[in-house]
């Protein structure tokens, strides 16, 4: 690559617009040529505007910055990253398609649009093929394509392989999530310090929905939905970062916990993913260990990009229960979303 | 009550044993009259061998107690309260049986034994019609009854209207124990801080078994188990007490939510429970909120007796699913062996 | 007291709010007629307007108790609770002690005002008698009196005993701070879990100075400030309830540890705390295990009332270092303005 | 460096035995050629020995290594690392030293000897020199040298530059101590979660003396210890890792906090420290931001090696008030003890 492809993070200073900040410095094939936020840090540099809340500095390009508005006019970027809530992602992203940009975003408004992928390149980067009609439909030069919830991350990408050789008919999930999936200023301390928080508004309806779209088939302009269902328990708890799920599975096939592990731990990068920079080699690890994963302990693996399964067994009422630990605020997030751009740059998508 | 009738704590110094202590202090029917710890604690006051660590001050007239060996010779009480561990318990636990006292046990060790009961007197008070059978089974002038495994009480409770009223066939759990769960020093903090645990060795066996036998019926001298099925998933979180519990059930009978939330708020103790001073009254509280119960706010509702539950809904794959949240080391330890001396002495067990 | 007296809580729905609620259900000499809030919460209930974060229930009573705004007009009360923000209690608490309350407030606005006492009753009761001459300046019916910051409350407690026998020169304060005294939503999660703040705006000022109002004594119309200073850091840290501060001090008058702790134990109420509802008998307590007071462990001792001293040991450079415990939302804020007013009915400033 | 030089670490399986492990992986000059450990995990691999508690997996080479005993027989090393406890530090780490090699060690056991340096390789690297005299006296080959208490190490490192133009005479501590510098399993959960300890036993001692003796000059055989006096205040906090001081200095030199800063931030490492590889650099970091350094984001500065300085200012009674936080497992312990390693083969005390 002769000279990297321009990129501009919108909303730039909250929790997952820090991420991708920090998760771009030094990225071999992309170089962050703006950052936005809300109007109340306009005339700020990054570093003014942002109260910086990860534990590595923050990169010397973007301290000084300047913060834009969130508006496409003047930025000369092919790639930009989405950190905005639902709410402004509705109006604003389509801004961003529309003056020809390929619009990577965290935010849930269009996961639900037939035409929008929900990527997850490990396991349906053919998903891609979407982007053609959606630019039809649309009349954009540009395009969106979404990472999904970050609690739907990890147990997709393990249910993959379990999916392809055992078939999934139920699902059931309870989820003990991260206190970072909130953002900034996020979860009170004085609700989740000594304490669990077993609701999170809105986070079981896109469990029980979104996989089931990134597991399903492309057939033609459209994904079929994979045909399995989902029921799910979300519960806020006092860790960091790092997602864990409890999942029950109910498979068309009969199996054993050494099979699945065995389809687990044999999963590859498909063709279209390999070499792709953040791309994690391999993308599920099964550990051994019977107290594992753990978030503070496991989520790191894969500079956070890897998906960690443990507790693989037998369940006396369905047929496999295990333990799935996936980095929220990076795979789930962030991270997602620049695994997602890497693989429109290498399938031409983004030139 | 002329005078009340003495009791003896086993085990004092734990955790579990100073929860007793602690519960048994202006108890209106008991007076402690022993105090027994290991080897090492011999020839030492209370005060002297145990590491309080509750956060009510060490009752006075504890403090002075002298320390006295695990062993029945000597000890004039009428109850042996034992938080022993399950091993010692195994052998230690008889002693105090033969010598004619009646062992309200918390420990693991006899609860699969066909003629020691279970109790939670809030669902299950005639169980201990067992206790003539055991008496004469084992030849022992006294006997022993466990409450049950800490993340198993609360559910247990919460099962018995649903049962009574729509019959129950399959029951998914997961859930999230306090660390108190594991006694003193138990959890280390490097495992726990900004983490989770989704392992407790042995405790999804429990929970998928005790349930069953708890609201077994009573058939001559047994409990024919009740006809359902548990699938069990345990992680241990950073809350310092209170077991919350995710469950989704399949239930013989179609029905609403709003149908279990009245049979839950209908339960009422049953007649052999009316006036025990342990009781909470009602034993099941049913919250709205759609974000409770949780550990910090709700655990000691009834003074850590009561049984909370909460976001009963609708299951996609089965029918219903809810919340329940109870005091691990009240209502799931040492709070509930106390309320089973007290049916006993009520039912003229223990005179 | 054939009748209560009546009272209003100002800004009851915060988390100061809320204590003052809690703290005085069922109190035997004051009766809730009304609660306040900001305009947000205006025509709802007290249940639908408040966020209720504390672990007792809210009382049957406050439930159905309609919000009304914050000003005199209409509320009958013959005292104001005041938990409102230093920013609105400057101009609205004046407006009540105009109407004729007694306002006894939390907020720091007026602590620094000549003529307005900073009560801690077990300590400087008799600066009660600064408020005719408050009355006469101002003109006011009614009066203003404060409780202190609530990193400073338990410190100037313990300087008491130590500042009349041994004369206090100057004191080295570090405190670690629970995340309940910044309100509700206040410490972002992430900003203290698995972490440490080092600073509290604005706080280290008011540690040291208010100690020296406070135990200053009475000249005429105002406080002679007492005459040794302060230096103050402050630390938020991970727990939700209680103030922990250590100290070391310069003293007048060599002395040895033991000495210290004497005087500390020897203290009494003065003649006008007794019988006051909530003053905690004794008023300082003084542990001898080598690693306490705690906060998780003591914050309660006293019903939160109580001010825990421990490790009273020689400082290599000045005197004397020691720790000290107070509950920072109890005594130091709801509970301490209760008190206030406790003491305020006894001397007869209310009637 | 053609070949890399042997070394082993001492005590592999603890928590400093892991960091050790670590930060030896892929090191540009060392290669670990044997682990040990206490005689339970004679025979094991270090894999099956070791409950690794690290977030980075642990090192493929050390997976497979077979756990030795902690004994020199057999072991071709020539600098050991030990994270022995200093009970068995005092008998075994001079077996190591007789047997030839450069004692790298963590443990308090020879902190005090007069011919033994702690080293601060920033700081006090010509603290060296006392180890011919070491040799010369005891008899041995090789010798030992150690890295100061965690507690000690930030701020001693960072009153150098203060020292040197300023001149210190008392300086006030309080610490807020991580829970990884008690080891594993170390503090029990229940000890600190919603929590905090003032007290870690002989802690205080440690940090009122150390830091004069690294602050001393080398005359002749021993140091001078430096002429300032410290009072320390301990308390455990509920953070994985990063131990945070509070200072107060009284100075020889009136100063302003903007000169204290300028000297803190001028401060370079010494000629000896040059090129060192795990040597910070800049070694002192000064952060503007009111309310930092904090140990979530930034103990890992210079890969857990810089010593981060924040909120200098005026003390009102003495001179000058700071912040100081440092890695306690990293630059505090282990990686202390690595730095302290390349500094003898620079300076070839290791061949």
């Amino acid at each position: 690559m002769a000279s990297k492809i321009p990129v501009v993070v919108l909303a730039a200073t909250g929790s997952v617009g820090q991420r991708f900040v920090q998760l771009l410095d030094q990225h071999p094939w992309f170089e962050v040529v703006a950052l936005t936020a809300s109007e109340r840090s306009e005339g700020k540099t990054y570093q003014e505007a942002c109260n910086w809340l990860l534990s590595t500095p923050m990169p010397d390009w973007a301290r000084s910055m300047p913060v834009l508005p969130t508006h496409p006019t003047g930025i000369q970027a092919k790639i930009a990253f989405s950190a905005l809530p639902a709410s402004s992602a509705k109006d604003i992203e389509p801004e961003f398609a529309r003056a020809g940009m390929a619009v990577c975003s965290n935010a849930a408004a269009y996961r639900r649009e037939p035409d929008v992928p929900i990527l997850l390149p490990e396991i349906n980067a053919e998903h891609i093929h979407l982007i053609p009609a959606q630019r039809k439909n649309r009349g954009w030069d540009g395009f969106i394509t979404t990472n999904p919830n970050c609690s739907s991350t990890g147990m997709t990408i393990a249910l993959r392989p379990i999916l392809d050789q055992f078939g999934v008919k139920r699902v059931f999930v309870t989820t003990l999530q991260a206190i970072s999936g909130a953002g900034y200023p996020g979860v009170a301390s004085m609700d989740i310090l000594d304490n669990v928080v077993p609701y999170i508004g809105g986070e079981e309806e896109k469990i029980e929905w979104e996989p089931r779209k990134m597991l399903g088939k492309v057939q033609g302009d459209q994904i079929a939905l994979a045909d399995f269902r989902v029921s799910a328990q979300v519960n806020r708890v006092p860790v960091v970062d790092g997602h864990l799920v409890c999942l029950s599975m109910e498979l068309e096939k009969k199996t054993s916990p050494d099979e699945v592990i065995q389809a687990l731990r044999a999963y590859q990068l498909p063709e279209l993913c390999q070499g792709l920079p953040s791309a994690p080699q391999p993308p599920i690890v099964v550990m051994d260990e019977p107290n594992r994963p753990q978030p503070r302990l496991d989520r790191m693996r894969g500079d956070g990009m890897t998906t960690t399964v443990g507790r693989v067994r037998v369940d006396p009422l369905l047929d496999i229960k295990m333990v799935v630990l996936s980095h929220n605020t990076i795979r789930g997030a962030a991270g997602g979303s620049l695994m997602n751009a890497e693989l429109l740059v290498k399938t031409g998508f983004v030139k």
